[in-house]
C-alpha cells in the first residue's frame, strides 16, 4: 500500500525519515533564511522564512521526500494531490523536476495565484464545489482508482510529515551558527499537522506550538480532549486559506500528542497584524495562513524568550487581498 | 581629513578595501539570500535580496565599513549623514551597534517608513526642505562645523563604496556555491554609484550594468560622455526615492568609467511592473528604487544569460503606496 489513509497506516514517521529527508533538502536547495525579528516589546523572536521556497511555501520539502522514495513503477502511474494551493504547488514542482505527471484536486474558490501557479508548473489540475460541500478526498480517491496512481496526501503521509520536518533540522543548525544554542521553542501556523508533527520530531527538546486560526483550532481541541475533533460544519470564514483542514489524521495525532503539545488560536485580525508587520519590518510576504504563528507571538498568546523561532510558513496570496490587509490601518 | 568630498578625496577605494569590508559583513551579519527567478521568456536570473538585510538595505555594509574604521576620538565626536532614509537607517545601525552618536540629514518628503526608522534607531534627525530646493550638503557641513562629527557621505566616500561592494564578493561565492561558476553580469539599481562602484572593484570578471529612473540617468549619461553630468533642474518626479541623486563623485566616476560601464534607465511603469513580479514570484517586498535592476531585465533592456545577478537593493517602502502598486493591473 502506498496510498496513507486515515483506516490504513503503512508506516509511522521517525526522527531517521527526518534526518534523511533533511540530507535530500540540503542537496537540492539552499537554506531558506533565519532572520531576527525586533518585536513591539523589546523581545526577538527568530523568523524561518519558507515564504522564500521556490513555490512560496515549506510544501516543497514533503512533496520532494515523498517523490524522491517512489518506485520507477510508481512514478510511471503519476501522482494525485488534494490542495488549496500550496501542497498543490509543492508537489507539481517536485513532479516536474522528476519528470512525473500530477493531478491535483484543488477547491474552487482556491486563491486565483495558487491556481495559477500550479498551472504554470505543468499539473493538471481538477477543481471540486468545496463551498458546495463537495467531498475532495472522494474526487481524488476516484482519480487514484482510474489511474493507479499515488496519493501524497497534504498532511496524513509519513513521507510529507518526515519531509517538513527537515525545516526544524535547518532551523536548528542555523541557530546554532546565529544564536549559539538551539531553539527552544517554535512557533508554527497548523492545519492538518504535518509541518507540526515532522517539527516535533525533528526537534524532540524545543516546546512546538501549533497555531490555528479561530473556529478551525481542531487540532488545539483534539490536543486538549486527548482524541481527535474536527472543525465544526458552521465553522467562520477564515482568510487562512492554507489551514482550511477539516481534521487531523491518526499519525499526525499520534506524534503531536506523544510530544504532548498544546495549540493556540488566533483571530483573523490578529494574522492581518502579523501580516503587516512581517511587511514594514521583514519586507517579506507573508499570505493569511503562513503568518499564523507570529500573530501569536504578536497577540501576546506565546512568549518570545529569545530562543523562540516562528515558521513564515507561506507566501502565496492575490495581490488585491494583500493591498487590502497593508493598506489597513 | 575623515570628510570626502568631490574635491578632497584622501584616497580610492580599493579591492583589497572590499575583501575588508566583506570579512567584517561575514563576521556581522548572515548572508542576504541569492534567490533563482523564472522570467517570462523561460530565462532565469538570481535575485540577491538585500531587501532582507536588518535596516531593509544594502546600506548597512558601507555604514558598517566606515564607521568601524573611525578612530576612538572621531567615535567620540560622532557621525552625521544625508540621506533620504536607506543611507541613514544603515549610518543609525551601525552607530547604535558601536555607541556612536548619529545625526543624519533627511528630506522633510522621505517616505514616512524611513523617517520612522531612522528615528526608532537612535538617531537624531534634521529634516532639509527638498522640495523647496534647499541644499542638503550645506545642511551637513553645517553640523559638522559644529560637532567636529565625520560626514559618512552616501556615495563618495572609499570606505562606503567598499563596503557596498561586499555584496559582491559575497554573491559571487553563492553563485559558485548554486551555479556552479560566478556571474558573468551584474545589474544593479544606481542612485550616486556607491553600490555600482563597488561591485566594479569586486567582480572585475563581469559586466555591470547600473541601472537609473528615467530622467535622473546622470550616471550613465556621465559614463558615455566621459564627464560627470548632472540631473536636470526640471527632472521628472519618479517613486525611486533612494535613486535621487544630483550627480555622482569624483571617486565613484573613476571606478566606473576605468571599468568602462555603460547605463540604463528605466520608466516609473517599468519600476511598478518589477516591484509586482517580486511580490508575486519571489514574495518580496521591494520598493520602486531597489526594483530598477529588475525592471532593466523584465523590460527587455539587458539579457539574462543564466548567470546575471540581479540586485534587489532596497525594501522600505510606505504600506499605501505599495498597496495601491500591487493592486494595479
Amino acid at each position: 500500500m502506498t496510498n496513507p489513509s486515515p483506516d490504513m497506516i503503512e508506516r509511522m514517521p521517525t526522527r531517521e525519515g527526518v534526518l534523511r529527508a533533511a540530507g535530500k533538502m540540503a542537496q537540492l536547495l539552499p537554506q531558506t533564511p533565519l532572520l531576527a525579528l525586533d518585536l513591539p516589546d523589546g523581545g526577538i523572536v527568530w523568523c524561518k522564512a519558507e515564504t522564500l521556497q521556490p513555490v512560496g511555501a515549506f510544501k516543497i520539502r514533503g512533496a520532494w521526500h515523498r517523490l524522491t522514495d517512489l518506485s520507477e513503477d510508481e512514478r510511471a502511474r503519476g501522482v494525485v494531490a488534494v490542495s488549496s494551493g500550496n501542497h498543490a504547488q509543492g508537489v507539481a514542482w517536485a513532479a516536474r523536476r522528476l519528470g512525473i505527471a500530477a493531478t491535483i484536486v484543488m477547491p474552487n474558490d482556491a486563491p486565483q495565484v495558487k491556481l495559477a501557479a500550479t498551472r504554470t508548473l505543468g499539473a493538471q489540475i481538477v477543481l471540486y464545489d468545496r463551498p458546495g460541500g463537495e467531498d475532495r478526498d472522494s474526487v481524488a480517491t476516484q482519480l487514484v482508482g482510474q489511474s493507479g496512481a499515488t496519493l501524497v496526501h497534504a498532511y496524513g503521509d509519513p513521507w510529507v510529515i518526515e519531509g517538513q520536518g527537515s525545516a526544524g533540522i535547518e532551523l536548528e543548525a542555523q541557530m546554532e551558527c546565529l544564536a549559539e544554542g538551539g531553539p527552544t521553542r517554535v512557533v508554527t501556523p497548523c492545519g492538518g499537522g504535518g509541518l507540526t508533527a515532522g517539527l516535533a520530531l525533528a526537534l524532540p527538546d524545543a516546546e512546538i506550538v501549533p497555531v490555528e486560526p479561530e473556529g478551525w483550532d481542531d487540532v488545539a481541541r483534539s490536543l486538549a480532549s486527548g482524541t481527535i475533533q474536527r472543525v465544526a460544519r458552521d465553522a467562520p470564514r477564515t482568510a487562512c486559506d492554507a489551514l482550511q483542514t477539516p481534521a487531523t489524521f491518526p499519525i499526525n495525532f499520534a506524534v503531536m500528542s506523544g510530544r504532548g503539545l498544546e495549540g493556540l488560536s488566533v483571530t483573523e485580525a490578529e494574522v492581518r497584524a502579523a501580516q503587516r508587520y512581517a511587511f514594514s519590518k521583514l519586507r517579506l510576504v507573508v499570505e493569511p495562513g503562513g503568518a499564523a504563528g507570529l500573530a501569536a507571538l504578536l497577540a501576546g498568546k506565546v512568549a518570545a524568550d529569545g530562543r523562540t523561532v516562528v515558521i513564515l510558513s507561506g507566501g502565496n496570496v492575490d495581490p488585491a487581498t494583500f493591498a487590502a490587509i497593508i493598506a489597513e490601518t
